[in-house]
């Protein structure tokens, strides 16, 4: 018995970062492309993204390699939506150099046939009026697992509520979390996130870790793993997402151990992604190397 | 066999809070206060401080309930040391209103004959010049734990440097961590800071938890216990090292686990000192509440 399928509609990206560590151009990104990299290592993906017409191809090679189905994969007239941002040694330091939307401006996600029953569907950070259309074209899931940001919170806190509403997983920062419930105490603001609707809250601290807060009273709390050099945090959320995501996929949803486990998938292999740029080390990423830091994971909690 | 006696050093001060939750004057405060009557609750004690002539005595009438030895309570003709500020919703801000240094100011720590062995030494935040002085005072302790805030690490830079490579246990916030160090990386500042001298570096990191890290490589992790309410947060630091300290001076320094246990003891603690001012809350606690909360850890924590 294999791991369930799981679709996700998110973004598809060429980043230039710059970091203390180094700089790269027109490297792979976006949140469909971090998020099926990492779960494809546990579970078969289905992805629905766009990209222009200018995209090389040959950057996604090893996504054909994994279980990933690409028939989601729309290829517009323009330019491929590009993101350029900077980092600096402070964690909490960020800059977006560019954002150049191209296709993605009028990403107007078309689910395939064939995916619409998927049991397992991820909505990365999109428009919230797009997320409510996929929801649309799907048929009952499972499961439906939420990404947003403060973009959206800000800008459009009407049409979100309406998405998280219908979503049964809601993941967020810390801070977006203050920001949506306007309650800086984390038992506050994950109840009142339960109450609009979601059963399940997954907070990221980054690293500081992360929370999951379920609608029965569990509360698990796992550690950021400590990486020695984190090289490009982009994309560590989609990634964790991903991690997340696909070891539910292959667990019973109806033991809370599998989603706590599932969140320290999700640590580990957001823990991978940072340690290089794009998808570098998530696309060369072995499941012994994830169960080797889960045991670590284990000896780094237990008292 | 009973838990080994512990030698505190630190302020005694009235403090004047303002928070969200309430407003108080005059209320007991300093880290010598804060931290025996939470070490109080599981060792002995032995304190050295400074009080002003006009200090309320009657005050600190549940101090002599408890297993503490008041003889290093110096009382100095002046003003007690006191201390106003402000706290917010966000946990990140805070006010000071005013700091009265009083007697504090002049403040010169004699250990008194009967204390100068103890086996384990609290060096609470006070100059260290001072510290320095309380360890030219004191006979081969066990262990000497170190607590300091930014101001001496920008102020006294050079004396600090020379207290941190003389005591055992380093207890800091992850800010410190940075501004100690330079670095950004909990690994990269804690194996640095183990090389300028302690064995043991414990990194508080408020709402998200401790970290703790030894020469042997060992690292621990623990969560912030989800405090609903937090009343006032003044006194955890000082809290979570007397739970820390005194967990130690019951159990084998030779076992990796009481270490660790000892972070969780200090948690927890410290989530108690916070749901109410001053040490209103720890004056009442029980060893019974403080284990049902270590259990609570355990649950939250166990994948």
């Amino acid at each position: 018995m294999g791991a369930k399928h799981i679709l996700v509609v998110g973004s598809a990206a060429l980043d230039s970062v710059e970091t203390p560590s180094g700089k790269v151009d027109n490297v792979l990104g976006g949140s469909s492309f971090f998020f099926s990299t990492a779960a494809s290592l546990l579970a078969p993906v289905r992805l629905v993204a766009v990209i222009g017409d200018d995209f090389p191809m040959e950057k996604i090679d090893f996504l054909k390699e994994r279980d990933i189905d690409l028939e989601g994969l729309e290829t517009a007239v323009g330019e491929t939506f590009s993101w350029g941002g900077r980092y600096y040694e402070d964690p909490n330091k960020r800059d977006t150099l560019f954002t150049r939307l191209g296709v993605f401006e009028r990403f107007d996600p078309k689910i395939p046939d064939g995916f619409r029953s998927t049991p397992l569907v991820f909505l990365g950070n999109i428009h919230p009026a797009l997320q409510l259309k996929v929801l649309d074209q799907i048929e009952k899931p499972e499961l439906v697992v939420l990404d947003t940001m403060n973009f959206w919170i800000d800008g459009t806190p009407k049409l979100l509520a309406e998405v998280i509403s219908r979503v049964d997983v809601l993941i967020v920062n810390d801070e977006e979390a203050m920001q949506l419930t306007g309650r800086y105490d984390l038992l506050g603001s994950t109840e009142e996130l339960i109450s609009r609707g979601p059963e399940t809250i997954v907070v990221k601290k980054g690293m500081h870790g992360a929370t999951l807060v379920r609608h029965d009273g569990d509360i698990f709390f796992v550690p950021a793993y400590p990486v020695r050099t984190v090289k490009d945090p982009t994309g560590a959320g989609d990634t964790f997402a991903g991690g997340f995501l696909a070891y539910l996929a292959g667990h019973d949803l109806g033991d809370p151990l599998s989603w706590r486990r599932a969140v320290v998938y999700g640590s580990v292999v957001a823990s991978y992604v940072v340690e290089d740029f794009s998808m570098w080390r998530t696309q060369v990423l072995t499941t012994e190397e994830i169960d080797q830091r889960v045991e670590k994971f284990q000896e780094m909690t237990t008292f």
